[in-house]
Formats: structure tokens, sequence, C-alpha cells
């Protein structure tokens, strides 16, 4: 797969002819390169080793910040890390998303112009995993989901089989967390899935996606292979989706706020074996 | 374990009889707490969930960082966290380091007092796990370790026999990450060993706890359960010990910056297996 800068594409943003125009760029970087390592025994071996490269988001020409990403979808994770981090709030605000990987920049532009300094000036300063969220500023405005949608056993399992056969990076390279977006309907077919190197990464990448497809998330099921962490359940309140099932486990505030705020937990999740921790009235099983 | 917030403890910084004091509590949560669960089969069981505490840190009384953490030696967490980021550069310069769990803080005192705005006007929003991180400050200023330091494939063996033998909060519960320092010695002795929900938790309170017994990078071997991302590979940078051992994989950002930063990556550690990425000169093996 070789990154292609050159390809840029302009989607209308709704229906009518005269609906504004999203210019976007599409470029992937090669998911993995093979390198030469030595084993226990002294022997050497080729193995694959996932990439991760810096890209830095530029909105209306003020750096945001710096995302060490696979690269397998820029322009998404941009987006939906924007959207989260609520730099923007309307899709139709957005005229461009360009990813140049060659300066190793994403230079984002909206229509009416974004004062970056203004809307991040309150926010505390932050790094890595689990250090320093944005955990007040977004639990004041979040609501909780109230929602009536339930999930069958017998769909979790399509949904954990659906992504256990995709050919995934994780399979060559390990070492990278995947996300995935499934209908919650009896086939619970597959509308998403994003690995990266970071697991905030890929449900942000996801974000961008269902942003620019105009998915939302009350009929939907999330799939992540990473733990649950509060940061995680709070994405999943974002994005309205009621279930969040994830191959691994979760802590304690993780199970806390999805408690209070209307979010059914799978952990453990595998095809014909799981844990509900929260919200399980929304679990049904064969009659 | 209960909660302490009540202990505190002086720690002469010296071994002159005027060596400054350091003020310090031992606050430490539960680690775990018990919780309900329903599993596929429509039973129900208990489970152990690990615990995720909100500990807001105020350096002289302005307000730094909320880090998620399990809670397990929250005062080291809070002192790495402040050398790694650089806020704090002489541990003689630290008066009291404060844990309230009643409230959620660590309130730290510096003898001649910090400007938090001044030392962070630089650096750039960032949120979660992988995404912006403080590399182009950290870059610039990290020397390459150049040690002709050697560790035999025995001695990787016995330090990994050493962690298997723990008793950790993940065999419980899962779902949290944890780093060990040991001694580059026949026997590997272990000198920490810090679980937290976030990996970087768990490095920053082993950078915490070197800072205060002054035990220094050479002569040791950092193990994580986590993959070794640049970030890490910085962290080990930062604390200058050569040998950086991970249970998990590896990232292509991580392997470039140990190459060129002269740190031995073992990845997928196990007794008995192992693969080396970079200066695997420093590795030895039996005659």
């Amino acid at each position: 797969m070789p990154t292609d800068t050159e390809a840029v594409f302009d989607i209308p943003l709704g229906e009518t002819p005269d609906a504004p125009i999203l210019s976007i760029t599409r470029a992937r970087r090669p998911a993995t390169q093979t390198t030469t390592v030595i084993a226990h025994d002294g022997q050497t071996r080729a193995v694959e080793v996932p990439g991760e490269h810096a890209l830095t988001v530029y909105l209306d020409k003020q750096e945001v910040v710096t995302l060490m990403t696979l690269g397998q979808a820029p322009e998404a994770l941009v987006m939906g890390y924007l959207r989260n981090q609520r730099l923007v709030n309307d899709l139709a605000e957005l005229a461009a998303v360009h990813v140049d990987w060659a300066t190793g920049a994403c230079a984002v532009a909206t229509r009416s112009g974004v004062d970056v300094a203004t809307l991040t000036a309150k926010r505390t300063i932050t790094t890595g995993c689990g250090q320093g969220t944005m955990f007040g500023d977004w639990l004041d405005t979040l609501e909780p989901i109230h929602s009536d949608a339930t999930v069958s056993v017998e769909t979790l399992d399509a949904a954990l089989g659906r992504i256990l056969a995709l050919d995934t990076i994780y399979k060559r390279s390990g070492s990278v967390h995947g996300c995935a977006l499934l209908r919650n309907t009896d086939e619970a077919p597959l509308l998403y899935h994003v690995e990266d190197v970071g697991r905030h990464n890929a449900v942000d990448a996801i974000s961008g996606f269902m942003w620019l497809d105009e998915e939302t998330g009350p009929d939907k099921i999330f799939y992540t292979t990473g733990r649950l962490t509060s940061e995680m359940v709070m994405k999943a309140v974002q994005m309205r989706v009621p279930f969040l099932v994830s191959r691994s486990g979760l802590t304690q505030m993780g199970l806390a706020m999805a408690q209070e705020m209307g979010v059914t937990l799978v952990c453990r999740a595998r095809v014909g074996r799981h844990l509900v921790y929260s919200h399980p009235e929304r679990i049904t099983r064969g009659a």
C-alpha cells in the first residue's frame, strides 16, 4: 500500500445541489514493516512491526495536537478527534481535511474559522495513557443514554464472529488495538473497523467515519480490543452507542460511569463467552 | 487495605544532619472491589474489578493534571510524573507530597516555588493514550544511552521468573499494567513493582521511587507488561536504563527510537522465550 497523498476527493455534505463540499485526502501509510530480531536461542527471525507515525493537526493554521498513529484512516482520526474534543461541532463547518505524510501534517480548514486558544483555554496539561483526560469538561455536558434498545446474545456472538474473521494487522504484527462499529440487527453487519497503535485513536477514527456518513449511535454496537476505562465509556456516551463490548476487561471508574450514563458493558467477549457488567436488562436470551 | 491518609512520614533527603526533609504521605487505595456480572449462560458471577481513582495534582497550589490511577503508589506516581514532565528537576526541591483521597488531591510543595504556567507555556493540548505526547520537547534534550553493560539470557530469564511469581492485581482482576525495575546482576533482584490502570502511570511511579531512593538506571533492567511505543522508550532513556523488556510487542517508532537512543528492546518476553529488537550486542549467551 503506497502512501498516496495526491488523491483528494470532494464530498458534498448533504443532498441538495448547493450542499457544502468537504475536500478530503485518502492518505494511508503501510500498516507494517519487516524487521529482523534475535530469538532466545540466538537465531534471527523476520517479524512484522506495526507503523507509528506522528501526525500534527493544524486547525485553521493553529497547531492543535500531535497524534501518534498507525495511519490507516488518518482523515477519519483527525475528524473524530476534533469532534470528540469539541473543537468542531458541525460537520458542515469542515471545508478541508488534508493529510500530507511528507510533512506529517493534517491541515484542517473550517468555513467560519476557529480560535483554538479560546476553545482550549480552560484545559489541563495532559499526557499519555490515562494521564490527564478532559474528564471534568466532558462530564458536565454529557447526558445519560436512555435507550430501550436490546441486543440478543446471538447477535453479540454474530458480531464477535464477524470481527474474529477479519484479516487484521493485529494478526500479522500484534501491538495494535482494534475498534469496530456494527449495526444492532440479527446479522450484526460490520460498518467500520479501524486499528491503531492507541485505543483512543481507533475510537476517534470510528467517530470520524460516523460523522462523515451521518451514522448515529443508538442502533449500533461498539467493539474494542482495549480495556473499558472511564475515557472509553465517555466516548461511547458521546457517540450515543448503548452497547460497548470489549475483548478485555474494565476498571471501576469505567463501570461506575457506564452504570450512571446508561451504557451496557460486555467484557471478556468471545464467541460463546462474555461477562455483562452493567445494564444487563438490555441483553436478551433466546426463548 | 484501608485508605490511610493520616500516615505522614518525614524523610531526610541526604545523609547530613541538616539535610532537607520531605514530608510524604502513604495513602493507598484498595486495589480491587467485587462486583456481580452476568455470564453468557445467564448465570451471575462475582468478579474483581481494579480501582480507578482521579487524583488531581497541585504543584505549589497550581493545578497541573488529573491522573486516573489504581492508587497503589500515588506519591511515587506524582513524584515520577513531575520528574518526567520536568516540572521539578531536583529531589531536594520537594518539601511535601501529600495525597488526600477524601478530596482526590495531591498537594506538592517545593522549597523555592514553581510557576507552572511558565514551564508548560509551550506545550500542546494532549489527551489519552498515544494522543499528544511531549515528543518534541523531550527529544531535543534527550541524550542517547552509551552503555557497555550486558545482560545474559539467564539473567533475563531469572528476572522474568521473579516477576511471574509475584502476587499481582493483574492475576486477580486483569485490566491493569505492571512495571518492574530489577538490578542487572545474576540473580536479578527486584527493586520495585508497580501496577496501575495505565502503563504510563506505572512507569512514572517507578521513576518516582528511583528518585526518592537515588537509584540510577545504568545497572538496571526495566520490565513492563505494556507495549513499547515511542513514549515508553523515551521514558527508559530519561531513566537511563539500557534494557527495556516487555511481555507485549512494540511499534515502529518505539523501535526506531530505541535504535537511535541506545536502548536494548526485548519483546514478547517469557521465561525461555523472547525476541531482541534492538542493540542485541548487549545480550550475552552462555558459553
